[in-house]
């Protein structure tokens, strides 16, 4: 049994949960067995008319056997 | 007057900010003065049923003097 | 055309997402065509009777021709 | 020559080498010209009956022409 | 709109630009939508004949939906 | 649930999971609960006539009600 | 004799040693006594159509007496 | 033997050196067997009317046997 | 009330404490309610007759409604 | 009484405990005094036949009055 | 076979290439066997008339047996 | 024009600036032009009778041609 992370960012207009949800529920969309996410960043995007929270998060998911990387 | 800081891990289904006032709740049933508290990690359990939200937190307090480590 | 970067720290009793908002706000009030801001610290002050959330933030903006650092 | 690097977290009852060997052996089922790893975190499992040795390794592998990221 | 971030390592002999390009153009043959790529290392193999500049970049692509991490 | 973690450094002449060990077995002497470790740094002393590895671990455990911290 | 430091961000379509003196040019259009410059961060913008190169510099000044921060 | 660390902040109105000794000396009411410490972060405090020196120092002392952590 | 905080480098032939003094001090002549400082580097230059210490520290100050960033 | 640090990476297709006394072993060649070491990077080489360890170490020893730094 | 790293810094009027070909270029006329270089840090002096590019680097080489560390 | 950095540890029953000055001193008794040092670590040692304050420094000197590194 293997883990895998990949590093994902989601948005958000409401707040950084919203922004990680956003993320991990894209990575639930392809992958299965999501176990963890770990947030490495957060930040804000303010050049547009409305502020954008931002979460980085590096989402871990065990590997099954013989599927690709 | 010194302070000491413990490290504690706070967990919520709701948000971030709720898993910090868990830490430091449970923190204030046996310690007294306590001052701030520095988030230094944050994540989501993706595993059960229900996301929850975790912040690791170093809780700084007063310690009070002759009284133990 | 150049970006500067400044540090400022907002406060809310509410949530980190209002402190972020507090600090940039502020920022607003003097500097124009800011464009993003990085969380780079996360903090509760416990000492006064209501918690208070606090977020470090890395407030970018673009630099106008000839006007001040 | 383009390398890539992947993040992976194998496990082992006996040793921190043998985890970071189980990251690599199952990099290897799908992945061709692996050319080193470095690790980056080790830890051990306890919640179970036996400890469990983890390490996180990331993977270096040279990227084929035209073969997906 | 999600981002994913992917670790490449691209070389050149001639300087670190070429071998961030290096590393972006690979990335292009099989990527759509890269926004940005962060340089993590830099470093020389110096093994060889010839100096090979090397840097590690994190690229940065949008994610279409349903389309595999 | 809160989670509290101490910092503990473990020894061994004969390899660093033994160091890991002696530092996790000592934790259970007197903790209940412990989940998990991490090992944040790995030396070896070599003053003396015999080698001796050192782990420094994180060891994370999970608080009972009313219990001090 | 006090030195303050900035961070700025400037950005070239050549290369990072332009990046740098795009920032370090526009700091010298303010600023008296620039000692030297870090770089503390490189990054490639590649959404417009041409790619640019980006670096973050922390420049150093020496302080004039009574002049503001 | 093993070791454990705690982290402890001391103050002093005269230097660094004293805010150490501030914070090893509360150590010492209440552990046996200190062996070093580590400074791990200088600051000073300059609301009240007499600058004050602080020192974040994680004090190591070697644990007896059956004795809480 | 949000703060600002600035990078200052203040210089003294005598002490590490001097030379954050030195760096304060001079952040008093031009900004109001300074409330702390951090050290975030101490190094030594060598190269003239005398020894001079280096401290570079971030000042942290209350921002007044309306002044400048 | 003076120590001084340097930087070795020693291998080993058995263990990273191996891959230490390898580089500290070398050390042992030429330098006295020799105190204790610091992991301070592991990693493995896979481009070879075999997979080997190899751990980066900072080996810190007492230096001897009037010889070379 | 084990490896040591030095720490250098080279300079040149023109590119951070050019600053890492210094020190590489300086540690060759005494070191054989250097294998690679990892950039630590890349500078831009300005106190002189003409900019500086400075680069430090750690240098890697395979040491010889019985020859002085 | 090559500078060269070495990391050395100096003590002092007195102070931090004379564990500076220990490490420092020592340096200049075999190295010619030593040009600034880098405090990378500060601690006390208090197993003895007396505290010995420690720091390590890194020394940046310039390189001599044709003389070892």
């Amino acid at each position: 049994m293997v883990f895998k992370k990949v590093t994902l960012i989601g948005r958000s207009s409401e707040s950084f949960e919203d922004a990680v949800d956003d993320a991990v529920g894209r990575a639930e969309q392809t992958l299965q067995n999501i176990k963890w996410a770990t947030v490495t960043n957060q930040a804000v995007e303010l050049a547009a008319a409305e502020r954008e929270y931002q979460a980085e998060v590096e989402v871990a998911f065990e590997l099954e056997d013989g599927i690709g990387e």
